[in-house]
């Protein structure tokens, strides 16, 4: 019924990518679940987890871009500074996608559209490699 | 213990709609469930689901205006734009919003607080019909 | 294998405000879990949840710098004004930010990283105190 998981995601620069094989790869036991739900949780708080077009790359250097101009570094009025430019607004960009993502389970494969794949949002210029935590559950 | 229900949404027109009543009038099984959860998941990449406020209909008209001007469309720099100046933007509103939601169920139904209502976020101009894919648990 | 527990949270200023200590110390039933998920869920549309650091409290006070700016009050396009100029940002950010968080348990806690807090994000000027509905599920 439980089954849970510490994954290693391979370290990756700064941006938007996509790692729903490299998850799945490490999960055994999900096709053994008719019925249920996986969640995968980052344990960092600056990089993030979100669910996007899955197809054409462009879509991913776009959310840099954007994400990059919504929370622009080297603000005068940023207090927490001493961690380097990019941090800051690695732990702001990091809450606004969130820190984790539930996605239905069916027939042994996650319950996805077709277009949908799961990024690892690196908001870091140097983060290093990230660690997930993977709790599935079902019938 | 599990049910699992796909539920195709009205179309509706670009904006942030109130879909509370037309989510749980298709969950037949939620009254047996005494404590559980329910999970609400968008098989897209261009509309969202979030939580809030359920009675006057401006604030959802300000999340359109607003959501609008954080993520505005034909910015120069954007490289997604094949598919029409709604699409790049409403990929990323989406993930700022987000895919799914996790609501509370007790004595048989969603223990929402008395304002809280589940918003379907449409950022495309023709979005088309939307499916969730809805899991409930508990016991 | 299910617990759910109504939590009222201490009445705090604008602002976010660590309260990871403040959850698990009315969780008496976690430690009984060796695996399993906690979700957490706010009852409000003006207040939100998040995680992210739990140390320097400039990343915090950043926060609430950075939000405001992202949404700001008083702009002439709003409607949703009648209740106050704190009031239609704040629903806005909290969507943003999301109204509930689900992590991961292992061996009787909490499986957060090393940095991660949990963060209730108080949007208005006197929100009063805020009402959390957890619900636990393992085994």
């Amino acid at each position: 019924m439980w089954q849970q998981y510490e994954i290693q995601l391979q370290t990756r620069r700064r941006g938007f990518h996509l790692v729903t094989e490299e998850i799945v790869s490490r999960l055994p036991g999900l096709t053994d679940i008719s019925v249920g739900l996986m969640h995968v949780f980052i344990q960092h708080t600056s990089a993030s987890l979100t669910i996007n077009e899955n197809a054409d790359p462009t879509v991913r250097s776009d959310f840099e871009a954007v994400l990059n101009r919504l929370v622009p570094e080297d603000e005068p009025y940023y207090q927490h500074t001493l961690e380097g430019s990019d941090d800051l607004p690695a732990h702001i960009k990091a809450s606004l996608l969130g820190p984790s993502l539930t996605i239905p389970v069916t027939n042994g494969r996650l319950n996805l559209g077709t277009w949908q794949g799961i990024y690892l949002c690196e908001h870091r210029d140097c983060g290093g490699s990230r660690r997930l935590v993977v709790t599935l559950q079902g019938g």
